[in-house]
């Protein structure tokens, strides 16, 4: 990696890590660069501004949710359905490591964002609206091949994966809040029984 | 209402109105004096902080969530969980006029502040976390009436209460993102068909 790639991509880690943890508003320019080990001026030659930074974030957060969950847990080595319950458990799994190094439940980047920022900056309104389509596409298949499979029927599917992702994100606040990943071993396979 | 009675519910509603149509941390007591039409002094006259505030602004979102949703939806001129379908009907109803008023959408108060702060603000953390205790509990009784008049069985009363509840606050979180309170009308109802 150049030095150049290496200092933009410790920013996005550092701004991930840090308002994932915390909050958009709660986390400065100034603490990024910080965590970071980066200079002030070296963040403005990569963006614009945290609201440009933080969609660059986003993209990451989506690539990293497909690669290392989805697409693990979306394997056809099972049954579709079973799939869905599958991502269930690596959410569990997930959430309770992060309480293990943290104490805490930290819930979904990409909710967490949308519910603070959805109606104060448009464009990450935008993005977190896109991402949600990709995910809802990404369950949207596992639907079709549950049909394909004769396991389910006369549903409508672009609403039930919609459905399925709000319950998703609806389970990881409730866990958040309770700060307790038993919420979401308890709920979230309940996730694969929705129908629309 | 004396004076200082006034002054606090002035207080209280403007914060309420200005937190819920952006963040927590988007809002200062500044601001909220500002539109509130009061003095600062008067503000640390009633309240210690932001967050002693926000506490208070919360139980005023469950009293009023209680007086104007759920008591109405509740009321047993039809069947329980068609009762449900009508807690659905009523979110959608408010988050549309609120779409019409605002032109935005801005989901469920509780919800909203569960994500921006569970990590940052232990008080609120604990005080969301009661509240949806409490709003679980409504739904508990419902369902203790549907499985009184023979219209469910075998569930695990709590955790199917709990479930509904996320997704009610899942759906919520998808219809702001999307900016648009059709998610509501097309998704919510089927809360009522869920079962742990």
């Amino acid at each position: 990696m150049s030095p150049s790639t290496d200092t933009k991509q410790r920013i996005l880690a550092s701004a991930r890590e840090l308002i994932y943890s915390r909050s958009y508003s709660d986390v400065g320019v100034a603490e990024i660069c910080t965590h970071a080990g980066v200079k002030k001026g070296s963040f403005y030659h990569f963006f614009a501004s945290k609201q440009d930074l933080t969609l660059e974030v986003l993209d990451n957060v989506y690539i990293n949710m497909k690669e290392n969950i989805i697409e693990q847990a979306f394997v056809e080595d099972i049954p579709p359905l079973s799939r869905l319950v599958r991502l269930a458990e690596m959410a569990y799994e997930f959430q309770k490591q992060l309480k293990k190094e943290t104490s805490q439940i930290l819930g979904c980047p990409l909710g967490n964002l949308a519910t603070e920022l959805a109606t104060q900056h448009e464009p990450i309104r935008k993005k977190i609206d896109h991402i949600f389509s990709k995910l809802q596409s990404n369950i949207t298949e596992v639907l079709h091949k549950a049909i394909a499979a004769g396991d389910i029927h006369q549903i409508n599917v672009d609403a039930t994966a919609k459905a399925m992702l709000a319950y998703f994100e609806g389970v990881l606040m409730m866990a958040k809040t309770q700060n307790d990943a038993e919420v979401i071993r308890q709920l979230l396979p309940a996730m694969a029984d929705i129908r629309i």
